[in-house]
């Protein structure tokens, strides 16, 4: 997907929300696990009720994988069913990936052309040959780890050297890397204080802000310092929209979390 | 495994060989892609030629997702054929994942509990707490990176902050982790002149030692600043293996090359 494509999205759904699927079998209604791929059914009840009020869909790959084959299978259907009815939306996959060159381009491989994933999360620990593999792909997009949500990000990625946090490096570091306008980055909500510095170093990057909600993070917080021309966020929800319910009005309530928030972000759209 | 069983593999066998199952259908033999799964059967037909030789194999999981399903099932199979016929061999998940708290219990369930391997490796970039939840699961290691054998390694694992660089910040303060007992570390073949630093930080860690052939780094090398009381050293072979051959004589060969580097690492083995 072009950025413009996403871009238009916004405006059009006005809304900068982006959902994550991290389907987990131990919290889904009951009354689905009798079916035959009740994540997958899961997902589809849950995009049917809030594709109109996000602009994307993030399945974490972990969730998927805990599943074996059955939930690599639920993720295949999964992407390919937003890619079928839902070309519109912004599709991540929040896989985390890095590994030497080589073995990087089989990572972009897979999200790319065998799921065809608009996006694939990656990991800089490994640096530049790393991440490059994954740039090549037309029209595709690289999510680089910036500063995460959690509370583990302040081992690594507060640590200074020559006046310059890790994540600093990072952002500025990869802005040199081959073909650097498809890089995005991961800044998590729970860190919006920061995001004056970092937009002074990638004005122009879209950011992916999970965090918001169940982690603690505000959208007021997030969009006050982090908005550009290009509006340049992408909100991420993933337990708040998701469980909203887990009895047989899941989808519906899943549905009015969305809306909500989708309201809050309708005052930063032009 | 317990570390013991380990040792005791690297004694009998006299090796601390590991194997990398990176297969690329590209690369193998042609008259295995006529197969129902060619993954596995190569898989199978280089273990049965090397096992005597090695204490470990290492799948990337890239190259098994980069096939999609069809790769997840030959992963799948790979691991279950190890288990079964060569339950001593250390298997090693090289799929350097890493996720906040909650999603890193889902990859620690996916390679410990339903692929069942031995270890898996797991990227420090988000810290402690995408860290811990792997290091939960009895008898089974996670092996962090630490200095990768990559050129991008430069880019910020030797970041100096504090008079320590970034490589050694996480083996530093990852020994402060719960159960840090169970961890590993990689450190690139490429990068042996920082074992004396390294084995003065975690003297008594075992480290996964990848870059021995292809990539550059010797066994001679690593060896000598590397070993500690109980070897701690695993040290990987992928490509120099397995494509030793392209021809239908690709197993007998990938054992010739494995018998070569065993004979090589004999001479440090008490």
């Amino acid at each position: 997907m072009d950025i413009q494509n996403l871009i238009q999205q916004i405006e059009k759904k006005r809304s900068m929300l982006c959902i994550g699927l991290d389907v987990d079998l131990e919290k889904i209604p009951k009354h689905l696990l009798n079916l035959e791929d009740p994540i997958f059914e899961f997902n589809k009840k849950i995009i049917e009720a809030t594709q109109e009020y996000c602009i994307g869909y993030k399945p974490n790959t972990a969730f998927y994988e805990a599943y074996g084959i059955k939930g690599w299978k639920a993720l295949k259907k999964t992407i390919d069913y937003l890619n079928e009815f839902y070309p519109e939306q912004f599709t991540i996959a929040d896989a985390k990936r890095g590994d030497i060159g080589n073995t990087s381009t089989m990572y972009a491989k897979a999200f790319f052309e065998d799921l065809n994933f608009d996006s694939v999360t990656v990991a800089p620990y490994m640096g530049r040959d790393s991440v490059e593999p994954f740039l090549k792909f037309d029209k595709k997009h690289t999510i680089l780890l910036g500063l995460t949500s959690n509370q583990g990000s302040e081992d690594f990625q507060f640590l200074k050297s020559n006046d310059m946090l890790l994540f600093e490096s990072v952002l500025r570091k990869s802005q040199a890397w081959a073909n650097s306008k498809q890089l995005m980055y991961v800044i998590g909500a729970t860190k919006a204080s920061h995001l004056k510095t970092i937009r002074s170093i990638i004005p122009e990057s879209f950011l992916l802000i999970p965090g918001v909600g169940a982690q603690g993070g505000s959208i007021k917080g997030v969009c006050e310092f982090g908005l550009n021309d290009n509006y340049g966020l992408i909100i991420n929800s993933s337990r708040g929209i998701i469980y909203a319910s887990n009895q047989e009005d899941f989808a519906e309530k899943a549905g009015l979390k969305a809306k909500a928030m989708q309201k809050e972000m309708e005052y930063y759209i032009k």
